[in-house]
């Protein structure tokens, strides 16, 4: 099993939680880590979980981090010592296969296109959010906020690398590819998305399904949906928006209830929880930054020690399919290609 | 006190629950509406409902309707005596002062931009959606899909739309105006989006507070929020997805859960439903076409009566506060107009 690069020093719980989580996967699943970041700090971590001796975990010591608030292109090539800097350099070096990066999703990018760097034949990464359905399923989202204004051969590769992506990490045989448009019909949307939808419709390595509308993103009309990284961003964080929203608008409603809206609270308290828990981004670890070579899982700056330890399963998972070989093959191949 | 003209044949339930939605504007807040579609159908409803002798009904016939699943351009030209045409011919000769459109949204911007006609200076009309938030307020999205790839100076001309919709018709007296963006940093996103940035900041008419994020839609930061058409749309069908999927797994829990769970959800039922009814559409009627000369209010295909009457409620607000002229006057004094 090829080891996994974890950036201890990123996001909100560094480097404690991020720590824990990956341990837990060492724990949980026996994938070996690299707990990149002030070994210091990390080195006592690992001694009270009573791990320091397994022969699956592996420190590599960085002196510095790279603040969320930092130009993530300036601070990556000044700071040679971040722990993020680091990482790449694992991988790039073959020592790790993939990287856990939590914290700066900016620096995670930076580490991906100029630490690791794109597979030839791409131009651009892009951020695949998985989103749980109510079918049990995972819809893969691409871009989610990589490229705000891709070129349409962008586009078109993420249809390229969702598939492989599904295929490979996700089991699913021939995974369902979809557009995102503002409507069903061919002729929808704007000049990108219709010639998107050309192209798409005359390869035949991968299965299109047609054009996907927001409202059925979250259906199981299609495995995969692409879309340019502006409107994936903005659609995701306008999801998390609604479902906060509910969540607001429910409590309240609780809380200015009288004793009947508080048993029947305490009583559903379960059913609500286990429908958190389905939607919650923890339970998904990550979004994997796809296009580049060796694996990269982007963590949400408040990931705790289990979206962690799930992401360190998802970089694992990545890092074992060896995406880039296989989608590499394929655009030099001619779908979606230059040539 | 103008006159609504109300497409009585378009939408799922056509013309059944238009009329009553119709009707039930008039007994609620005496507005005066003029049913537009086929009268044989129409008049036993109104005489049902016993206001066929009622000074604020009229019936005005119109045999043939749009379909949703027609094209909307053509449809309008060729289909002279439909319903959604004979509202718009009644708004240009003055006799009424607004339309309540439900059914395809296509044949109701087509009816405001060829129909009613566009404001002298404005390239594009917007679909500007009513979003309900946690502290009670509304925040206007748009565009929310009337065009779907607009140069920089429509999106623009959004702001001064929303500004004035929501300063005459929401009684804002300085509406907090944001930009839709994957970042709040004034380098964020695409282009088109950075340039919309530059001019918004330059102006003075409308109180710009910089980029709001997906996630920040419904959190009161801005109460207009402006972007792209294509954007817009994406983002308000996945609220939609997300809502109903959250919806889905309650209930889910609900039904596989025990006694237990079940009680709960009787006891909360009345919490669920005030929390259901803060984010339902219905509440906020439909979303009005801005841009065009005179009202236009789009309702969802399934609405029903309250939708309807809450829809003929904002559209005869809108057709009292002659938002038309404002916005042209603004825009000839050189707020993101052409001079």
């Amino acid at each position: 099993m090829k080891k996994i690069a974890v950036d201890a020093m990123g996001g909100d719980y560094a480097p404690e939680e991020i720590v824990y989580g990956a341990l837990q996967a060492v724990k949980n699943w026996q994938i070996p880590v690299i707990l990149v970041g002030d070994s210091e700090r990390i080195a006592p971590l690992v001694d009270e979980a009573g791990m320091t001796d397994s022969p699956l975990v592996e420190l590599h010591h960085a002196a510095e981090v790279i603040g969320m608030d930092e130009h993530p292109g300036m601070a990556y090539r000044k700071k040679k010592d971040a722990s993020i800097v680091q990482c790449a350099k694992l991988v790039k070096a073959g020592t790790a296969g993939a990287i856990v990066a939590p914290g700066s999703t900016g620096a995670a990018v930076t580490a991906g296109l100029f630490g690791l760097g794109r597979i030839p034949g791409f131009k651009r990464p892009a951020i695949a959010t998985p989103l749980p359905r109510a079918d049990g399923g995972v819809t893969l989202l691409l871009d989610s906020g990589a490229s705000a204004d891709p070129e349409l051969e962008s586009v078109l590769q993420n249809a390229v690398l969702g598939h492989f992506f599904m295929k490979e990490v996700y089991d699913i045989s021939e995974p369902k590819i979809g557009l995102l448009n503002i409507g069903t019909e061919e002729i929808k949307g704007k000049p990108l998305v219709t010639q998107a939808f050309a192209a798409m419709r005359e390869q035949s390595l991968y299965r299109f399904v047609g054009n996907v509308e927001g409202r059925d993103i979250l259906t199981g009309q299609a495995d995969v949906v692409v879309c340019d990284g502006f409107t994936g961003n903005a659609v995701l964080k306008f999801g998390e928006g609604v479902a906060k929203l509910i969540g607001t608008l429910l409590k309240e409603g609780i809380r200015n209830g009288g004793l009947r809206e508080k048993l029947g609270a305490w009583l559903l308290a379960p059913a609500l929880r286990g429908m958190l828990r389905r939607v919650d981004y923890a339970e998904y670890g990550g979004a994997p930054l796809l296009g580049i070579q060796g694996g990269l899982v982007i963590c949400h700056g408040a990931s705790k020690r289990k979206a962690i330890a799930n992401a360190t399963k998802l970089a694992s998972a990545i890092a074992e399919a060896d995406l880039s070989a296989r989608v590499q093959a394929a655009v030099a191949g001619g779908v979606h290609g230059d040539e």
